[in-house]
């Protein structure tokens, strides 16, 4: 394999629950965005539990770096929620592991109109073929190191400390 | 600006002509696919003239590489049609350019369901700010030197030589 | 004008809001579903304020009912929240204008992946330019006589009392 | 079963092919489009040969007859190609079956970007189901009966004679 790609749950993986109204989670989008990305390199897909990330606790945390860790891949795309993105890049990037860990998710559903989770899951794929082992965010065009990345909520946009 | 992304046409533009029922060009949705995609480095959007790549003659081709060769950033994405990609990719990488320029565009055209378009352009834009100078084409999550791609039509992918 | 549509709410009309991942209501999809739908004969749009249809007093039916007795057409169709659309139906109907007024709504919001709004947008069209005066409720298919008609929350769907 | 739904082919079911980069035909877009309009009568989906209603003969026309003949249900949705929907229509009108039968279709694909096709399936089924027996044309927001029908093909629109 030459990519992993972990899916976390977060914002690109919400989907609405007809019968009660609500946003919340349930199988990932991942295997069918790959598919239609029709990605050519091997690529293993991984999901671990699906949470908003603002309930991710430590262990949530180290479950992803567990899982980056055994990945065979020096490879990985993450996608994650958005407003705890950083806080999960920093757990990554200090423990140092020697692959390419992109972290991605999207400011609107995949599955609703205008959303921007399939760009941000190629520009992710794309980073983390291409950048030196260590932690990366990656979001609506921008890279960005795991220590230097806030999200602007008020905005909604990822940018620089 | 940061990035710079050239329309020229291809499956990525296409659009349905609801009045005589072809699949031809329009306005590029470049713009309408930017915008969703929430870009936060400067951008500049160009649109050459749209053609479907396998009208495409040497003077088309010239011109792409005069566009690049006058673009102000040291990264430009070139939406351009499958069919003769690699043609125009060993146009540009003859002319040795100190810029990183990356060639994509779509099996499946933008406005069309499970298209891998906004994928595409996601993945090109990731790859086109990380890897050095050179000419690149940029595919379905796969990275080809210029000198080194074909379009296997048989099967609808990109491949080495 | 041959139609009036009323937009008042619901899931049909719910947006995401990216900077708080809350859906409400910001514009109406009406103008943009009913531009979709290409529609021939002349028709007029309405827009009341947008509620979640749990959020109805007595005072919007009463408003929802004085659109309808003003409107210069035979036809209207009321695009409305589905948890409490039998009774605004019963408001409507015990008023018992010369009208054929006929409730619609949607399971998934217009903006979600497979959502049923244009395909309820389009029966509601055609069964309020069709059926004797009255009040009714087409949903997803099916057509209820406004005092014969529930939703049933666990399944999701409409059926007769 | 209270309605059928044939589908013939047309616009509505045009399939974009990835690897030659034509609109033909593959599987109907029909049970899709019906699975997300939780149609909740009972409803049969029956495939005829999928035609560009251009190339449509006689015996094609006479077979889509026969099928209306045969159907168990009174209320008949027919899916077809725009442009000579009035000519199965006056084949369909002169056979004057006592059931209601009801020609729509799609000005853009139904997989293709700001389609009509689903408007128009929910239109037709709430026509077919409130109508008289007869055969109608019934395209986006408008009824005309069989022999008062044309399309405007400069325009993209039905009109009365």
């Amino acid at each position: 394999m030459t990519l992993r790609i972990l899916s976390t749950g977060g914002t690109f993986d919400k989907h609405y629950n007809e019968l009660n109204g609500v946003l919340g989670f349930s199988d990932s989008h991942l295997p069918v965005a790959v598919a239609r990305a029709r990605i050519t390199v091997p690529v293993a897909l991984e999901q671990l539990p699906l949470l908003d990330s603002l309930d991710m606790v430590d262990a949530d945390r180290q479950r992803i770096l567990a899982s980056c860790g055994a990945a065979a891949e020096r490879a990985v795309v993450i996608i994650h929620g958005t407003d705890t993105m950083p806080e999960t890049a920093a757990v990554l990037g200090a423990a140092k592991l020697d692959k390419t860990l992109v972290l991605t998710g999207a400011m609107i559903p995949y599955e609703i109109a205008n959303s921007d989770a399939l760009f941000n899951l190629g520009f992710a794929c794309g980073v983390a073929q291409t950048l030196a082992p260590g932690v990366y965010v990656a979001m609506n065009g921008q890279i960005f190191a795991w220590d230097n990345v806030q999200k602007n909520r008020a905005a909604g946009v990822f940018q620089p400390l």
